[in-house]
C-alpha cells in the first residue's frame, strides 16, 4: 500500500515563472524517458516479481521514483504559475495573451491552451506518454538490463535539462534527480550480476554455429575493426554468399500445402497476376502532360493502349 | 545504400499452414521487442553517429536485423498462406470460413480480416507497431545499454516462441535468429566497455551526496538486504522522516511571482475555491435511491441544500 | 513524498489460476477506466491544484487508487502464476504449451508470449494504457465533473469484471475496489458543489440567445420529448432553415486576403481545378472488365477519351 | 441517414489569415477536447442506445456537434487560406518561405508542410485525434455522466481560446460553440437526473463497509477537511495501520497452485534469483572512471569480482 | 537478405547547420509520408505477395526506399551536427543554450532534449512513426493503388520541402528523391493496369442498382454538377426520400432475439430509463450562480425538485 | 450544416445476435479502412477545398459515409444486443457468463467488457480509431488519389465481411455498402482526372535524369521484367556500382562547420569513443555461465580486463 507524506523528497525553489521552460522539464514528467516511466516500469515488476529481494529493491525504487514524478511535476506547476493565472482570468487584453503564449516558444502552447497551465502526461512535444515506453518482459536477466539502460536515459536527459537553465533552485533540484538514477543504476546491476548466470539470459542456450559470428554486412570505405568484431571470440564473415542462406540450404520459404489449398493459392494468384507480356496505359499516362519529362523518353511515340511488350 | 539478395539469410521450412502460430510470430515481425524495432534502432543510431567504429557496427547489425526482419516475415507468410487463398477466394461456404477464422485463435482474424492473410506490421495483439518502442537518446553511453538490452529482451521472446512450436523448420529458424541476439549482445557490450569511462554515462558527475545512498521506501515484513543496498559502498536510509526533504529543507515547492501574477493566481484561486464551510446537497446525493446504502449512514436524516458543516 | 507499505490494501486470496480471467482484469490495471488512470488523473490535478482543500483531496484519493493499482495487479499476478511459470520453463511439450495458451483464450496470449505471463499496463486488449485516456484541463468546475465521471465508469467496469468470476475471494476484492469509486464519487461531488457557482463551469457566460434552445436535428419517427428539451425553460427549434445560420448571416466562411494572397490563392485553384466541362477517361475505366456492371449502363457505348460533358 | 446543407449553422467571418491562431484552433477540431470527439461520442451512444428519449436526444445533440466540427473546421480553413496558397505556389523565395513558417509559430509548421495548410484531425501539438478520448461505456448513468464532463472541457477550451484572439469575427462564432456546451450540458444533465435512482451508477450495490469510509493517505502540513471528508457521512480513517488489509487479513497475495505448477513456478524462481549472498562485480564497476565519485566511497578498496558480502 | 554499402545512393551536401530546418525535414524520415512508411509498406507487400514480377518489384523499390530514408537520414545528421555537439558538450552557457534551442524554433527542441540532435523517427511535429500509416490489406488491385496515391503524396512533401530552402545541396538531394517517388508510382501504375481486370477491385461484382447511383446529399447553394456526377453513366438522385432506406425497407435496424434475450434486454432498458414524465433538478441547476442566464429564461421561477412536467 | 434522419439508408435485419461476428464487423465501424476514416477524409478534405466543384462532390460523399457509419453501428449494435442485456443484467451464473464471454470468441470480450455491448470506434482488435489513417496532405492530384485506393480498400474489407456470414439480412446490407464504395471510387477517379495534367502530381517537374530509371536493387533468382521496369521507357539500371552516388559524388554526407561547432563535436566524439585497439571484459562475459557456448570459443583462454587486442 502507498502512503503520500505532503513534504517532497526534494524542495522545489524556482526563481521566476517560465512556461517554455516548464514545457521542456515534461520530458521527465510525461515524456518515454521520464519519471512515470520509471515508476510504472519498476512498479509492474514488482507487482509479478517472485525473488523476494529483487521484489522488496523494486518496490523501494518504484516509490521512489513517483516520489520523484511528484518533484518534477511540482517544477513545472511554478514554471507554469504565472502563465496559469493569466489564462484562466484573461487578465490581458487578447492580443497581449496571444503574444505571451507565442513568445513562451516551444510547444508550450499545448500545456497552456489544452491543459490549462497544469502538468499534463506529455513529452515537451505535447505526445501522450504510452506504455508503450516500457519494456518489462518478465524475464530478470532481460528487465534488470532494460532498467540499467532506463536509468542511463534518464540520468543524461536531466544532464541537458541542466544544461539549458541557469535558475539555481531548479538547477539543484534537477541535479539530486539526476543523481538518483546513478544509484539506480547501480542497484539494478548489482542485482542482474548476483543471477547466475546472467548471460546469455533466459534458458536456452544459442546455436554454437551462430553465436560468435560476425556478418559484414555494410561493407566499403569506412569499415573498421574492433573488439566487437575482431579477436579470437569472433569468426568474421565478409564473404556476401557466406552470409546468406547461412543453415546451407536454398535461401527460400516453403511450406507445405494440401492439394485444396494449393489450389486456392493458384486460383488467387492467377486472378490477381500482374501481366508482364502486355505494356498497358496507365492512370499516370492518360493524366501526364502533353509535354511531360516525367511520362516520355527521347524518341519515345504516343502510345496505343495495352499494346504488347517487344 | 542497401542492397537485396532474393536468397534469406535463412532457409524456411515450414511444415504446415498455421494462421493462430503465424499470429503469434508477429510479436517478432511487428512487436515492440521485433526484428523491425531491432533494425530501426540500429539504423537511426548509426546515421546520427560520429564514432567510425560504432558507425560501422551499427549499420552491420541494422542491416542484418533487416535480414531477419525477412526471415520471421516469411514464417509468419507461410504459416498463413492456406488460410490467405481461402479468404481470397473464399471457396468455403460462409459459415465454415467464419468457423475456421474463429478456430484459428488468438488475434489471428485481425491478420485475416483486415490484412488479408499477409504480414503486417502489428504484435500478436493487433497493436501497430510505433516508433515509441524505440529508446535511442543519441548518447553512446545511454544507446549500448538500451542495444543491450532490447537483444536480451529479443532473445527471450525468441525462447518463448521456440517452446510454442514443435515444427522442425519454424523452430530451426527461430533458434537461429534467438542465437544472432546473443552475438549482437556481445558486440554491443564490446563496445560499451570500450569507451573509457562508460559510467556514470554522459557528462556530469552525480551529486556524491546521494549517489550511493539507498532508500528504503517500501517497508515492512519481505524488506530484503543484498548487494544492491548493503555493503561499504551503501548508505541505508530507512528512517521515514530523512527520506522526506534530504535537501534539508522545508519540502515545499514554491515560486516568486511578480505583485501582478501573484493577483492573478490568487483571484483564480478565490474564484473556484471549494469551499470547506458548507455541506453542498450534491447531484449524486439527488440521484441516489431512497433507501441508498452508498449515501446513508445510521442516523443520518435526509439534508437540506447547502447547510453549513457543523 | 509517496511511501510503500508492503501490506496491499486488500488482501488478495485467488483460488486457483486462470490466465484468461487474468486478461480480463487488465482492464482496470492498465485499461482506460483503470486504476492507473484514476491514480495519474489525480495526482497531476494535486500537483498543480492551488486550493489547499482539493489538494489534500487529490493526493489521499491519488495515493488510494496507487494502492488499488496494486490490488488488482497482484490479483492479475496471481491469476497468471501457474502459467508464467510453465512457460518460463517451457516443461510442457511443445504443442501443449501452444493448445494451453490458446485455449485461455481471449488475448491472454499477449500477456503470455509478449508479458512473460505479468501484469503490464495494457488493457483486455493489449493496447498499451495512454495518458490520451486523461481528460484533465486544468479548471476544478470542468476537473471535477471529469472525475465523478471516471468513478462512475470504473464503477461500472468493477460490476462486469464481479459478474464474470464465481472465484470467491477475486469477487471479494474487486467488490471493495468498487466500492471505493463510490465512496471517491462522492468526495467529488462535495468538493465541486462546494463551488458556488460550479455552473457553468469556467469564467465567461453564455450567449443568452443560444444557451436555452434545443434544436431538434434528428427528425422522424422516434422524435421524443423529455425534460431534457421540453418545458418552459427551452425553447425548441425544429425548423430546418432556423436551424442553419442562426447568427442571421448566410451560413457562408469568408476570410479578408490581400490581394497578393488572393492571387497565389486563385492560381494554384485554376492549376488544381477539376474541369466540369469534360468526362475523361479514368484508370478505372482503362482497368474495368469488358462486361462489367460497374462501369456500364444500359445503352451506354464505349467512350473515347477526354469527350465533352452533353 | 445524415443530410447536408450548404449552409453553415454560423456564418464565419475572419479578419485575416494567421495560421498560427488556427494552429491553435485546431484544438477544437482533432483535440481530446474538440467537436469530432463530442460528435462521436454521442453518435456512438445513439447507435447502441435502447431508450427512446435518450437515443432522439444522443441524435440531436450528436448532429449538432458535426455540425459545430464544420464550424471550427472553417475558421480553420479561412485562417490558413493565405498560407496555403503561397505554399502550394511556392511564390516566395526560400528563405522568406522558411521565415514565414518559422515565424507563424506554435506547431503551425506541421499544418503547412505535412497538411498543406488544411484542417487535419489533430490537436495544436499536431497529435492525432484517436478514438482513446472517447470514454463511453454502454452505461447511461456512467456516460451521461462522461458527457456532462465533456461538454464542461469544451466550454472552457472555448473560453480559452475566445482570450486569445480580437478578431470578432472569430470571437462571435467561438462565443456560440461555447454557449451550445453549456446548453448540451442542461440536456445532458436532465436525461441523468430523470433516470431514477442514478447514483450509485449501475447495478450493484456497494459495500456498506467501504461506501462511506474517506481514507487520509496524504499526510503532513496541509491536510484540510471539508464536506468531501468530513461531517456524518463519512468515516476519516487516517491511522496508517487501519488504511492497510482493511479486509483484516494479512495483507498479502495468495493463489493456490497445483503440485505441477508450484514447482515449475519454484524451479523459475531459482533459475533466476539475485543471490543476496554476494557481492558480484556489475559493469557499472568496469565501466567506471578511475576516480569516480558515483562508485566510491570514503576508504573503499577496488574490489574483486562475486566477493561474499559480509 | 540485404547488404549494405557505406556509400549513400545520392550524395547529401548540406552548406551549414540548421536544426529548424533539420526538424522539418523530418516528415519524410518518420513522418506519414516518409521513406520508413514507404520502405515498410512494400517491404511487407513482398514478403507476403505470390506473384513473382510483382514480388521481385516491391523488393526493389522497397530496398531503394530504405537507401532514400538513408539519405534523409544524414541530410537531418548534418543539418543537426552542430547543435547536437554543443548540447553534448554543454560549452554555451546555460541560458544561451536554453536562447538557441528556443530560436531554432517549430518542434527542433524535441529532436535536441530528447533525441540528443539525432535522427529520430518522428514527424516534424515530435510525433512517433506508426504502422497505422501503413494501408496494406494483401489484395493487388487495392495496394497498388495505395501505393500509387503514397507515391503521389511523398512527392507533393518532398515538393514543399524543396520550396523551403535555398541550400544548394539539399535542395539537390530533395529533387533526387523528389524524383524518384515519380519513377516508382509508374511502376505501381503499370503493376496494376496489368492485372485484368483491375476494376473493380478484388473479386465480388457490385450490386447494378447501387453501383452507378449518385447521391446529392449536401445540398443548397454551390451544388455543382461534372463528370463525377453526371452524364449518361450515372443516376443523380436528390430527392431526400429517396436516398433514405434506398432498399424499400423501413430503414430500422432489427434483430431476432430469443424470449429470454428479449426479457433481459427490456428489464436493462427499464432499469436505465430516462422518466420524460419528469423534470428533476439537476446537479447544473444546483450549481447554477444565482443570476445565471444559463439556466434561467424570463418569466421562470426557481424549481423545487421532480417536479411533474407540463 | 448536418441534419438527421431517423431512418438508416439501408434497413437492416439480422438474424440472431452473435457478438462474435459483431466483432469482426467493427473493421469498418472502427477500423482503418472503416466508415469513419471514410467520413472523415471526405469531410476534412470538403473544408479546405477551394474548387467548388470538388468541394460539393466531396460533401455529398463524406455526407453518405456518415450515413454509412450508422448503417454498420446498427449491424453491430443489432449483433450485440442480447449479449448487452445479459452483462448489464448479469442474469446467468457467472462462469456462465465467463463461458459465454470465451465462447464469442476472437476479440468480442473487449466489446463486452470494456464497451458494455456497444458499438466501438475501435477495429477487430481492440485498437482505437485514429486519425493517423486519414493521409490527406491538402492536393488534388494526391488526395484524389488517396481517395480511390481507400475506396478499393473498403470495398475488399467489406467482401471479406460478406464472406464470413450467412445471415441474408447482413449480407444484402454489406453488399449495398460494398457497392458504394465501387461508385465513390469513380466519382472520385473522374474528379482526378478533370485535372489536366493530374501527373506528376504537384507543381514541380521531376529531374528527367531519374524520372525514368528503374533501379534493380533485388537481385538474385527470381529478377522479372514486365512493363514496370521494362520497354523503352524505361532505363533499367543493374549493376550494383551505377545505383549508388547516382550524383556522381563521392556517396557521403558532409556538412560545413564552423570552428567553434567543429571543436565541440570532436570532443564529443572523443569523450564517447569506443576504443578499438582494447579488449575490455564486458558485463557479459561477467555473467556468463562458465561452460557458455556464447562467450568461449575453441582455445580460448579466460581473459583479464581490458587486454590490448592483437
Amino acid at each position: 500500500m502507498f502512503a503520500h507524506n505532503k513534504r517532497l523528497q526534494y524542495t522545489v525553489r524556482v526563481n521566476e515563472p517560465n512556461p517554455g521552460l516548464a514545457n521542456l522539464m515534461l520530458e521527465q514528467f510525461g515524456g518515454p524517458q521520464g519519471e512515470l516511466a520509471a515508476a510504472m516500469r519498476y512498479f509492474t515488476q514488482a507487482v509479478s516479481e517472485d525473488d523476494p529481494g529483487r521484489k522488496d529493491m523494486l518496490f523501494d525504487i518504484a516509490t521512489e521514483e513517483l516520489s520523484h514524478l511528484e518533484v518534477i511535476g511540482h517544477i513545472v506547476a511554478m514554471l507554469n504559475k504565472g502563465a496559469k493565472g493569466q489564462l484562466a482570468e484573461a487578465v490581458d487584453r487578447e492580443a497581449d495573451l496571444y503574444r505571451a503564449i507565442q513568445g513562451a516558444g516551444n510547444d508550450s502552447h499545448v500545456t497552456q491552451v489544452l491543459y490549462g497551465g497544469g502538468s499534463p502526461l506529455v513529452n515537451s512535444a505535447g505526445v501522450p506518454w504510452t506504455a508503450a515506453y516500457i519494456d518489462t518482459i518478465g524475464e530478470p536477466t532481460a528487465d534488470l538490463r532494460s532498467n540499467i539502460a532506463a536509468e542511463a536515459r534518464a540520468k543524461i536527459v536531466y544532464e541537458r535539462l541542466i544544461s539549458l537553465t541557469d535558475d539555481p533552485g531548479v538547477k539543484e533540484a534537477l541535479g539530486f534527480l539526476m543523481t538518483r538514477e546513478i544509484a539506480h543504476q547501480k542497484s539494478f546491476e548489482k542485482a542482474l550480476y548476483a543471477i547466475e548466470p546472467s548471460f546469455p539470459p533466459g534458458k536456452l542456450a544459442g546455436d554454437p554455429k551462430f553465436a560468435s559470428v560476425y556478418f559484414n554486412m555494410s561493407q566499403g570505405e569506412g569499415d573498421h575493426r574492433g573488439s566487437w568484431n575482431q579477436g579470437e571470440q569472433w569468426e568474421y564473415v565478409e564473404d556476401r554468399d557466406q552470409q546468406c542462406a547461412v543453415d546451407g540450404g536454398d535461401g527460400n520459404a516453403s511450406v507445405n500445402l494440401s492439394g485444396d489449398q494449393m489450389s486456392v493459392v493458384k486460383q488467387a494468384a492467377m486472378r490477381t497476376a500482374s501481366n508482364p507480356q502486355t505494356d498497358p496505359t496507365t492512370g499516370a499516362e492518360l493524366g501526364a502532360a502533353a509535354d511531360s519529362l516525367a511520362m516520355q523518353r527521347p524518341g519515345q511515340e504516343s502510345q496505343p493502349s495495352g499494346k504488347p511488350l517487344h
